[in-house]
């Protein structure tokens, strides 16, 4: 920067390469973009680029080769994972197989280079397109907050997105003023068949005012609204549950008492510490709906979620235990009411 | 309901009918469903109607009496409030003007009349238009809670929406059921020209998935988790302020300490309770940029905002005092770093 021009991608890319670090690249400009850009930016840490090849077109075995000239000229360890789709037919189910796939394959070869990091070239454009696809799903707040810049993919490993907030132009300019050759369309975008409908949207959005840019915002600004109310659901968790002998119980006049966006989050945190899968936020809402209800008014109630089962008694005490196999396999269903 | 098939329009309107109610009725299928809808589940409270003529068009007047009309036939009083656009020119900036002239006429009228409740017949298409609007003006996830179901107007005067939560084809198939004649477009419809272009993009996002009923929802989840985040920011601003002579105190380093979603908010809180003018939360984002790291590294730092003359010192204390008229004038200008 001494002198020069501020670059973008350096300045973004610094901080990430003080730790062993591996490069999800596919070898369209976004991903080459952050290879090259890591190269000209590496110190002492290690450097690793991967890319994977997900059998789902036949020229991806050549694309990856490109992939590996380029990063065997920068000096760069390569290495081509690949994913065996097991005679599935592309499709939209496909696509985020596809995906969940690649971030284990990723993530395996991380942890076998001694990577701590693993960067992915996703742009402010990646982004909005992930929050309208999720504002197309229904998604609530919470999912408006998008990708996130940085995500604990356990084991010691983090996933980091230092492009997140930069355009899909800068890193084509980027290349294209370093004369960097690119792929136009390698095989492994994330969930493009999908996407590509709500890139026919896009545009006439952005016309109406909802560019990447402010797609790209809201996500940060629902994120900064999640991380609050997450904050104060963790809170009041700690003083309102206590964990027990295969049991959790939970204060639940104190929990009805509470705002309903923090107390379905708090029933969120308290099922997953009980051992309950994940869900959707969304999700709860049902639960929610009745049971809050309940508790204020000193009603019985038990219902089963992600497979647990939670019953609110009359002094409004709810304990979370693990429901009994039949009632598992119902999952949501109404159990009775007590 | 006893025997009868339950009817959502009755079902949503008869709680607001115990207190006496002045209704906005322009003639369109769904003002003029609520009208008749009030007639037939009204009770002892007064019931009274309005209709604005905003002299945007010759054709007002006359719709207005045909509204009138009616409102005779049903048996209740009904007034034309006129407003005069004082020579401006229909167009984008004369709807936000008109929108406001009327809720100042009605509630007007509604004081005039002792109306406690002000009922306006928006929908969930409605809400839908005005979410989508809110999403391309960059509104960030407080602003997507769109209109609420009822709002203090002050004076001791309510805003209702009891058919929020109904479609818009609800009301116009009660209407035709009925025999109920409406007009396809009378003159004051909310901001009716800047949303016209955004109803082309509505089909468009229904078939990605975004139906105005999903778009609804999210307004439901926004205004759910700004209430939330809104009563974190009551009770956080009871502990960090305190009240004096012409300026207000702040516990800075508590605040910066607040997850950011809600210092923003207790820092729009105590502005407002200082007297400074309501603002959109947007808008402190880049005070909060500045000021909550200064406070967090303990540096003085001195700004104004909105009149207001914010300052930090290296204690930590933040003080808000109406600023010099010459500063109140250059706005959110920087004053100096301290």
């Amino acid at each position: 920067m001494s002198g020069e021009e501020h670059d973008a991608l350096l300045g973004a890319l610094g901080p990430q390469l003080t730790e062993p670090c591996l490069l999800a690249v596919s070898g369209g400009p976004d991903s080459t973009a952050l290879m090259h850009a890591a190269a000209a930016a590496r110190g002492p840490a290690a450097l690793h680029v991967a890319t994977v090849d997900h059998g789902l077109r036949p020229e991806a075995r050549e694309e990856a080769g490109a992939v590996a000239r380029q990063a065997e000229a920068l000096g760069i360890p390569h290495a081509i994972l690949t994913w065996d789709p097991d005679g599935s037919h592309p499709g939209t189910g496909i696509q985020a197989a596809a995906r969940a796939a690649r971030y284990r394959l990723l993530a395996a070869h991380a942890a076998e280079i001694g990577a701590k990091r693993l960067l992915t070239a996703h742009t402010r454009d990646d982004q909005a397109e992930t929050v309208l696809m999720r504002l197309c799903a229904g998604s609530g707040p919470a999912g408006l907050a998008g990708m996130r810049v940085e995500r604990n993919l356990g084991g010691g490993l983090t996933l980091a997105r230092p492009f997140l907030a930069l355009s899909k132009a800068a890193l084509v300019a980027w290349c294209d003023a370093r004369g960097i050759a690119y792929l136009r369309d390698p095989s492994n975008s994330d969930g493009r068949f999908a996407r590509a409908r709500l890139r026919r949207v896009l545009p006439l959005l952005a016309e109406e005012g909802l560019t990447a840019e402010r797609l790209a915002r809201l996500a940060d600004r629902a994120a900064r609204d999640d991380a609050a109310l997450g904050q104060a659901a963790e809170d009041a968790l700690d003083r309102l549950a206590s964990p027990g002998e295969g049991a959790w119980s939970l204060d639940g006049r104190a929990l009805a008492a509470l705002p309903e966006a923090v107390a379905l989050r708090v029933l969120d945190r308290a099922l997953e510490r009980a051992g309950a899968p994940a869900g959707r936020l969304e999700r709860l809402e049902r639960l929610g709906a009745t049971l809050l209800p309940a508790l204020q008014q000193g009603r019985a109630l038990r219902r089963t979620f992600r497979g647990f089962l939670i019953a609110a008694d009359p002094q409004g005490t709810i304990r979370l235990t693990p429901a009994p196999p039949r009632a598992a396999i119902r999952g949501d269903d109404l159990l009775g009411n007590g």
